[in-house]
């Protein structure tokens, strides 16, 4: 390919783009000793724990904000929550970790946002929300999944058919509940209505994976999430620094 | 094979068939380097990439408009909408991209159209909808999603159940909503009725995601969206020249 | 595997089976003209043109009826639409077809039938239902999908609770809209309850894509569509002698 | 992996496992006859036949029944039904036909039983349901499908909801449409609940096809499924001995 | 990688972490014995045997409990029920399952737990559900399968808009129901509200089968079960120590 002239960035008009990016990295597992080809060649794995540092240390050296997560389960082995306000800077931090063996088996695409419901909040409060500094510590708990409000046949649970101050009431008294968590838990929700398949991304941090479990339990008693709320599917993990989170998942090679 | 005589065309009475196509290329992994099969040889990148490129500019050639598209996520790496008169001639785009390399996770089948509630509008509206000039310029955020008409149990719900004239007092409220949206969103409605899952299929184009999102999120509340709408998969990306969305995918190589 | 005695035919008592079969043949792609394994080993790609065109015709000459199509996106690149009455004279298409090197991705059983609100019609008409000679001249644009009647929660919604009359009327208005696009669309509705995911396949002929759509669109305004059908996906693409269909997929080679 | 003292059978108190298995065997196809790896090595395809035959072979001698069924289109190209008393006995099959080279893309997990509405039918009527002597003779159409009662919101369409006495009554008349169709169809209904997504697998052997589709489409309009059925995915074929199934799927190699 | 200081644990405030894998392991065919590459290469069945019982070893040095299912179907050959306090610890053991060539297909994360409705029970009681001994003697029947309370749109079917006392009420006649199966079932409830896509995960040990499938559906009629209860994926399997369930799964070798 021909170099191009560079490309005007893509940027939101206030806050950041947010990618969560899900998946596997090449791994030798017991029968790799001999010759052979294969996607696990002997030696894939340390290029590519190498190659995803490096892909992290560059993004962040550009100001994209990385968080590296050791995730549990089949859905997923890594999870990289990026943070910036150019998406092609994150797409290019996709394509270096892709690059580097990432396959991709799950995503989400999000820009943070302050509510409509909470334009009254003080100013830090809205600035905390648009540029949030990640991840928090003492908060190794992961947890992210997405969720739309529902659009019930019956008009009755029908988020989008409700009057803005009733929906500014549901929102404060579900609020209301979360911040019994403070300090056990940090949750950041970015918005996706047209982005991506639902219309907010939640990502919760935790001191204890118990505290999660509490929260969102708790929460879906609430009305705005017993009558209208939907959710996507749920990534558990655990946040630490990238190098720990590839040991975490790969073995000592 | 044997050659045949030409093919006859096969072409919509109107206006154009419009393929979206969103998928995968060969990539150059941290563990390439070494000798050994596999999708990923060396070289087959670059292959892929110069392939790619001349599958565009001939279609292009033939009167094809082509959007690229580079996109977030795991839903692809590279999009392309695709407009033109004759699908032979969109499927031919399609083989030459898939013998270029692309695998195609995820499409969509549409012809332009001006719906049965504009039918009064000034002819250069319909023909801007017939024969759309892509991708506008300055608008490099992209979105695609699909949607239906809710033809729910309840008569309510069930927009197929409507007087004509009550739905067309609904969607000329769904495009107020929308020309707010003049300069910052682009949008084209293409339909697929009978031709792909859903009835319609949504392109927008951006200055801004947040536009988007914005744009999307507004029109959720208005009643053709909120009682009527029900939605596909989300795709978001960034539009540029077919070789700068080829090196945001695959990298510098 | 040692020879056994020839297998009793499996036939409906009346009319065709019916085999849709939508796949991928194997592809000769932009890195491949380098030894080396794999799937697509350089001739893979003429052998399996080969062997397609040599599997429709033995099928051909031992009576099976065999439409083949260019399909468009990811859900296929060809489809084959096989008919006739012995189950397993269908079953060998198949195996011929995927040793030929065809990656079934989707498919659909039915047989050809009579409905029960048709049992009045005229013996030719019924016969053309039961028999019919496919593919219909000068109509390329081809559509199938499958269908279900609904059966909603509410009696009001649950085609299966109406009284045979009621059926009977509601089809018939049905009909009357498809009649409307006689000359431009030809359609075929085949049997599939017992026999596969949902209630009938349908499979639609039209002059022009937009002919297909229009058609769809307005019936879905019938109100035995309106509030009873429920579809299945929707494959889109065009009718041409398999070689042309070959060579528009896999390319000249 | 060192010897071990055997296991204890595991087995239900009354009646026998059933495992139904669908999937694909290795193929030679059109570009294989040169020298390269990949799954379709020729050859493969001759052990895989013999090495599935004796698999069959030897857990009949152990008193399994196995049912053998090609299969038409994308789900499978072949079935087995087994049943047998002891589910490791039931899992040593599937693992000889994994190692024979099958790949298992759909199953099915249920046992026999006698319902809690036929507890006053005669012991023989009994015997029959709990240990069926399968397949039945001159009947080669075969059908299997899951299926579920459904738990409605509404309390009019949860079949758990309705007292005992309304069941049995709703089931007797579903039977009464079942005995129309006595020497044209044998159905087994096996019970699931626990032990797999659905709640019952249908398993119907036909003399042909549309004796299949006749008896499900009549037995549809029946309120016990009109109101309170939901089926999972059916798939067709036609039972002949193994090694004809294995001919008919693999070609004559 | 370079040696980074240990990472602190990540474990519940009370309870333990439980991490379900199911999956499959490389496994011999028919078609092995001669040379060439492929996953199945000879030996790599044995040498994943063998680290499989490594991995489970080691874990359960470290006090992890760990029961090892041979599961039929197509869902996974294998499954892994781990239960431990520190969440790294369970991801540890998932890497050296898969490093060992374990393909995990489905998984399930939850934790321990006393529900609220059983505040008031024994403190033994308690312990048994937040540090029960698994598995269970003489109970080789093993079902797993997750499930959320439902939030219909209808006010009367949603389980989160019931008053405390009612929802308990509830709670404990669908015990009651349970207990009449006390000796053949033994059944841990664990929660999993925002850590996976269920609310509770339920692993059912029984000493037939048939007191699995008996007890799931005496509970289905349960008001608590057939107004509110949904139901993920089932998976049934036999407990065996870890060498008899790879024997089972891979042959003899």
């Amino acid at each position: 390919m021909t170099p191009t002239q560079p490309i005007a960035s893509v940027t939101p008009t206030i806050g950041l783009g947010v990618l969560h990016l899900f998946g596997w990295l090449p791994r030798s597992t017991a029968g790799d000793d001999d010759a052979g080809g294969g996607e696990d060649r002997p030696g894939a794995q340390a290029d590519a724990g190498a190659a995803v540092v490096q892909a992290v240390k560059e993004a962040e050296a550009d100001g994209v904000q990385v968080v590296t997560v050791s995730v549990l389960g089949h859905k997923a082995d890594v999870g990289f929550m990026a943070l910036g306000p150019d998406l092609w800077r994150l797409r290019r931090l996709q394509t270096d970790l892709q690059s580097a063996g990432l396959s991709v088996g799950y995503s989400y695409v999000s820009l943070t946002e302050v509510s409509e419901y909470a334009e009254g909040l003080p100013d830090e409060t809205k600035r905390a929300r648009l540029y949030p500094a990640l991840p928090p510590a003492g908060m190794p708990a992961f947890c992210f999944y997405p969720m739309s409000k529902r659009r019930g046949e019956d008009e009755g649970s029908n988020w989008y058919a409700l009057p803005f101050e009733r929906r500014k009431q549901l929102m404060y008294g579900h609020g209301a509940v979360g911040r019994t968590f403070a300090g056990r838990i940090l949750q950041l929700i970015t918005g996706s209505t047209g982005l991506d398949d639902w219309e907010w991304g939640v990502t919760l941090f935790g001191v204890h994976p118990d505290d999660i479990k509490e929260c969102v339990y708790r929460m879906r008693f609430d009305e705005a999430s017993a009558r209208f709320a939907e959710f996507g599917p749920f990534v558990l993990g655990m946040v630490a620094p990238v190098e720990a989170v590839l040991r975490s998942v790969l073995g000592d090679d």
